[in-house]
C-alpha cells in the first residue's frame, strides 16, 4: 500500500509500504477513506517530537472501513465505517477505568507516534473495541474527521476543564483549528461573551463568523488592556490557552477574574513563569490535559442532531495521493488561509 | 481600651488606643476573650504587607463577646459568644452570594489588615451578622479561635480545592501551623497515606503525631527523590503547598500523579516557574486560594462533634497583656517549638 | 394606591388600599412599573393555599422603580429599576448561605402568600439588598418580568437538577408558561432531542417553534410508548416533570433510561406511587426544589446577551388597570391561548 | 467439582457439577478459596428472582486464584490471587464507558445469577480484565470476601449517592451486612452523627461499635418522632434507605431536611408511596442505584491502609463444604446473631 512516511527532519515521503497485519487479538484493520493533516505533524516534521523515529507512517486522525478484526474483537466486523480515535485505550488499566485515556498504559497517543498511522491507505488499530466509534447512519464523513482530534481537544481540554457556563464571559488565545474547534463547543454551554486572540486577520474573520463576540487581534502586543476594556476591567471567567508559548499563557493568567479558570489546551515547549505572587489570593483553577477523547460519543451525538457544524473548520480537499502537495498547503497556512485540510481516499 | 500597635517595619507595642465605636448599622462590637498571632502579622511586622498602614491595631482571629450590635444586625445579640471569621464579608455583593467571601467588594480580609483587628480589648466587626459565628454552647473556646483562620484556610485551599478522598496518596509541603490544619482537616476524607514534608524534625514528629503516615526532611533538598520512592514511582494524587516559595511549589509540581491536583495554599512573594512543557500533558489541576471561610459552619459542627481536635495546634498560652512577650516567642518559633499561641483575656 | 385583593375563594377585586411603608431598616419600597400573574394565582384564587388568607394584595412577579429604602439598605438608592424575585433572601440565614434561598428562615415565598404582594401600584419588598436585582442598561423590561419567577423556576428545578448536557435526549412534560421556560433554558446546555409532552396542540406548536425537536400529545394516554418509539425504546436522559399531577409523573417514571434523571418542576396536590421495585436498579437521580432564584444574576446575563428571548412568552398585554380582566383572559389560557400577561403601570 | 446448587424455590444441594471451562477469549477460571452468602441468595432460595432457574450454581461474592485465562485475557495470568466483583463488565458497552458496570450490556450481575456462580470449587468468569481485581500482598483475603458486593453497595449506593459529607447528620435505615457496610464507609466523609434504625437489639449494639452515635429501635413505630426528637427537629441531611420495604422508605422520606438527600439502597419488591405534596418544595434528591463496584479499586486502598476493616462484618467461618449448614445459620440470622458469613476452601 502506499503511505506518508516520515524519514528523520523535513523528510518526508508518499510510498510503498507493507501493509499492516493483525498483531494482538484486540487488533482491527482500517482502511481510511478520509484523513488529515495536524498541526502536530508539522511539529513532528520539524523534529521536534523525539518519540517519532524514521520510517513512521503519520496521522492520527480518519475514517474508514473496517477490513479485518482480531479475534477478541466484538463491537465492530469487517465493513463497519468507523471514525479513529487520536488516542488509543486499552480499556482496561487503571487510567482507562478512570477515563484517563490519554494516560492508557498501553496506549495513548500511539497513531502516528510510537506506531504507524492514519496517513495511509490502511491502518492497524489496536485496542479497536475501545479506540475506534461507529459512525451514525447519513453522517458526512468530512464533519467526522475533525472528530478524531481537534474537536475532543477543543471541548476537553479548553471547554469542559474551563467550566464554562451560561453567562459567562470566554477568552480564547489562538484562532486555529484548535482555537477554533474550542470557540466552536464553547458555544454548547451559551457563554455571554467569547473573545478571540490572535495575530491573524483573517482568523479573527473566520471567528467572527464561528460565534466570536468579539475580536482581538494581539499583534500590538496590548491584548491584556483590550480585554481589559472590552470587560470593564472585569476580566473573563474563563481563559483558554490554545497556542503553547509563555505569551499567550501570560496574557491568560493575566485577564482571568478572581474565581477564575485557566484551562490550557496548547502542547508547550518551554516553562513559563506562573505570577503566584498575585495569583495565589485569586482564587484560580488552572488545567492542564492532553485530550482524552471521552467525549467522543457526545460529540458524535452533537454533531448527528446537527448542532455541531465540524465542517467549517475544512479549507482544502485532495486525493490521498496528493498528501505531499496538501503538506504543503498546510505548512503554508496563513498563506494559502488554511485551517484543515481533507485527504480523500475513495 | 489596650491594644497591640503596629507603628511602622519592626516596630509594636501594647498601649492605650480609644475603643471601637459602631460607624453602621451593620456592625457590631466585640470584646476579645481571647485571640492568636497568624504567620502573617510577622510578615506585617517585617513591612512585607504594604496595605498595613502605621498606627493599625494588628490581629484577625479570636472569639469574643458581642458587647454591642448596629440597628441592622439581626443575627447577635449583645452577650453573645462568637467566633470572629478573618475574612469579613457583606453577604450582598456578587462574591459574596457565590461563596468568594475572600473577595467580597467591601470586606474580605480587612481586619488587623485595613481596619484595626483582634490582638485588643474591643474589636468592630463590620457586616456582623455575616461575619460572625454563634459558639455552640460547651464547646472549648481555644480549640475555635484556631477556626478564624487557619482551619478554615487548610480546608478550603489545601483539602476541598486539592480534592482529596478517600484511599488518595497526599502530599503536604509545609508543616507549620497551616500545613498541620490542612493534615488534620484532609483526614476528613479518610486518604491512605498523606507524606508531610518538611525541614524541622520536631514538626514532623508532631506531624505523625497527628496522622500523617510518612514524613519526609527535605533539608538535604532530596523531598522529590524520597516521595517517588514512598510512592514506588508513580506521584502523588493530591500535592498541596504551604510554604509560599518557588522551591516548595517545584517539589509539588514534580511530585504530581497524571491526573491529580496541586493546591496551593501558601503566600507568595514572587512568581515561580510552572514546567508546562511536562505538566500540559500531564492532566493536572492547580488551584490557589486565599480562604472564604465559607466552610466555617461545616467545621464548628466536626468541632462540636470531636471529629477534629484543633487545640492540639496549641503550643504557647499568655495573657492577652503579655502579647509583646507573645510576639517574641512566636517569631522565635522553631526554637521555642511553637505552632499557635493563645491569649486571653478574660 | 390601587392593588389587586384577594377576599377569599373566588373573590378578588382592584380596590384602594394603603399604600406600603418601610418596616424594617432592609425594606425597599418599589413602584410596580410592569408585572403578570402566575398559575400560583389561579390555585390560590381557587382557596388552594391555605398561607394566603383574605386581604392579602396577590402577585411575587414583576419590575419597578425604587421609591424608597431603609437605612441598612446598601445596594438600591431610589430611582433605581429593579427586577423584583418571587423569592426573599435575609442572605444571612443557614440556608440562604447555603444559596437555599426558597427555604430563607425570614423569607423564602412570602410575596403574594404571607406578605402583600406585586400586582399594586407600590409594594414593600423585605431584605432588598438580596431580594431586588438592578436592571442593566437597555433590557427590555417586559422580558425581565418573566425572570422574577418562571425563568428562574423552569432553569433551576428543571434544567440545572436535570442535569442536561450536550448530546441529551430530554422530555418536558407540560409545556404552559413553566415548561416552556424549561424548554428555552434546556437549550443553554445544547441537548440534542428535547421532546415536549402536553395535551394541547396549540402549546405543541409553540413548543416546535421555541425548539422542542419532537412533541407529543398525550391526550390519548399513550405518551409513554410514543416517547420509547422516539428514543428507539431507550428512553431519555432527563426527564422533566411540569405539571404537578400523578399521571404526568408516572411518565417521567417510566420513560427515564438507566442512569438517568428525573427533574419535579411541577406542584403536586398529592401523593404519587414511586415504583421503586423497578427502578431500585435504574441508577436514576430524582429531584425537587422550590425555587431559589440563586441563577438570577446569570439568567441576566443571558437575557443582556440575546442568548435567551424570555419575551417570547408574552401573549397578552393590559394595563395594571385591567388586572381584573387579565385575569380572566389568563384562567382562561387554553381557548385564549395565552401564556404569560403582562400588566403594565407606566 | 463440587458446587451449591438450586433445584427450584426451597430446594438447594451441595453436589457434583461438571468444572467449568473457558467458553469466550475474554473469560478466566477462578478456583474460590473464600466464598460467602448474601441476602439476595436467600431470595433466591425463596423462589423471588424469576431470572435465576433450576440448575444454577448460586453465589456473586468470592476470591481465589486464577486456574487458567483466555488468550485475549492480559491483566491476569494463572496464579493470580483475586477479587471477583459481584458485578461483570465488558469495559466497551456504552454503559461500562460511563462507568455504569451495573447495567453494562453483555455484563452487569450474572454471576449466580443467569450464569453460574461463586459458591463452587471453580467459576468461570467473563470479561475477566475488568471484573476481577488483583489482591495486594498481605492483604487479608477474608476482608476482602467483602469487596465483592456488601462494601461497594453500601458506598456507592448509600454514601457516595447520598453525598455524606462532614459535618452531616446522616440517617441508615436498615442494620443488616449491607446497612453496617453503609455505616462503615460513611464515616469516610466525617459526618458528625450516624443514627442507626433497626428493630434489632443486637444489630444495634453492632451498630454502636461500628461507630453509630446514635441507635433508633423502630418496633415501636415511632422512628420518625425519635429521630426528629434527636435532631432537634431539624431533620437528616441524608438519609440512607438500607432495607426495601415501603414503611422504611416513607421514614426516610418523612426525616430528610430540606435540600438534603434520600438514597436508596435496599432492594424493593413493590411501590412506595412518595410524598411529593411535601417533598415538591423541599429540595431533596432521592436516588436509586444497581451497585457498579466503579469503587473497587479505591476500597481495595481502605482496606490496605487499615483505614478500612471490614472483617468485622464477619460472624461465622465454615469449610465450603458446610454450605448446606451455612445457608441455614445465615438464614436464620437475627437468631444466630449473623451478619456474613466465610466459606474457606483451602
Amino acid at each position: 500500500m502506499k503511505a506518508l512516511v516520515y524519514h528523520g527532519p523535513g523528510k518526508r515521503a508518499w510510498e510503498e509500504t507493507p501493509k499492516p497485519v493483525l498483531k494482538a487479538e484486540t487488533d482491527a484493520i482500517v482502511r481510511i477513506t478520509k484523513t488529515t493533516i495536524c498541526g502536530t505533524d508539522l511539529h513532528i516534521m520539524k523534529g521536534d517530537v523525539p518519540t517519532v523515529t524514521p520510517d513512521r507512517i503519520l496521522g492520527h486522525e480518519g475514517i474508514g472501513v473496517v477490513a479485518e478484526v482480531g479475534k477478541a474483537v466484538s463491537n465492530f466486523h469487517a465493513g463497519a465505517r468507523v471514525l479513529i480515535s487520536c488516542i488509543t485505550s486499552c480499556g482496561k488499566c487503571d487510567y482507562c477505568k478512570k477515563g484517563l485515556y490519554s494516560h492508557c498504559e498501553h496506549g495513548g497517543w500511539v497513531l502516528g507516534n510510537t506506531i504507524n498511522g492514519t496517513q495511509a491507505e490502511y491502518v492497524r488499530i489496536p485496542f479497536a473495541d475501545t479506540s475506534l466509534y461507529h459512525i451514525p447512519d447519513r453522517t458526512d464523513g468530512e464533519a467526522l474527521v475533525m472528530l478524531s482530534d481537534i474537536f475532543p481537544t477543543g471541548f476537553e481540554c479548553g471547554v469542559l476543564n474551563g467550566q464554562v457556563k451560561p453567562g459567562d464571559t470566554v477568552a480564547i488565545v489562538g484562532a486555529g483549528p484548535i482555537g477554533l474547534a474550542t470557540l466552536l463547543t464553547a458555544q454548547f454551554y451559551s457563554p455571554s461573551e467569547i473573545i478571540m486572540i490572535d495575530l491573524d486577520e483573517n482568523r479573527l474573520a473566520v471567528s467572527q463568523k464561528f460565534g466570536a463576540t468579539k475580536v482581538v487581534n494581539s499583534s500590538d502586543g496590548k491584548a491584556v488592556e483590550k480585554v481589559m476594556a472590552l470587560t470593564k476591567n472585569k476580566g473573563v471567567d474563563v481563559a483558554i490557552e490554545a497556542v503553547g508559548i509563555p505569551a499567550t499563557f501570560d496574557i491568560c493568567q493575566t485577564i482571568v477574574t478572581a474565581g477564575g479558570h485557566i484551562a490550557n489546551v496548547g502542547v508547550h515547549g518551554k516553562s513559563v513563569e506562573l505570577r503566584l505572587e498575585k495569583l495565589w489570593a485569586h482564587n484560580i483553577t488552572l488545567t492542564t490535559r492532553l485530550v482524552d477523547t471521552v467525549t467522543t460519543p457526545l460529540l458524535l451525538k452533537t454533531v448527528a442532531s446537527g448542532r455541531l457544524q465540524p465542517k467549517q473548520l475544512i479549507t482544502h480537499r485532495f486525493r490521498l495521493s496528493e498528501i505531499m502537495k496538501a503538506y504543503d498547503t498546510f505548512g503554508n497556512a496563513a498563506q494559502e488561509r488554511a485551517l484543515k485540510v481533507i485527504l480523500v481516499n475513495e
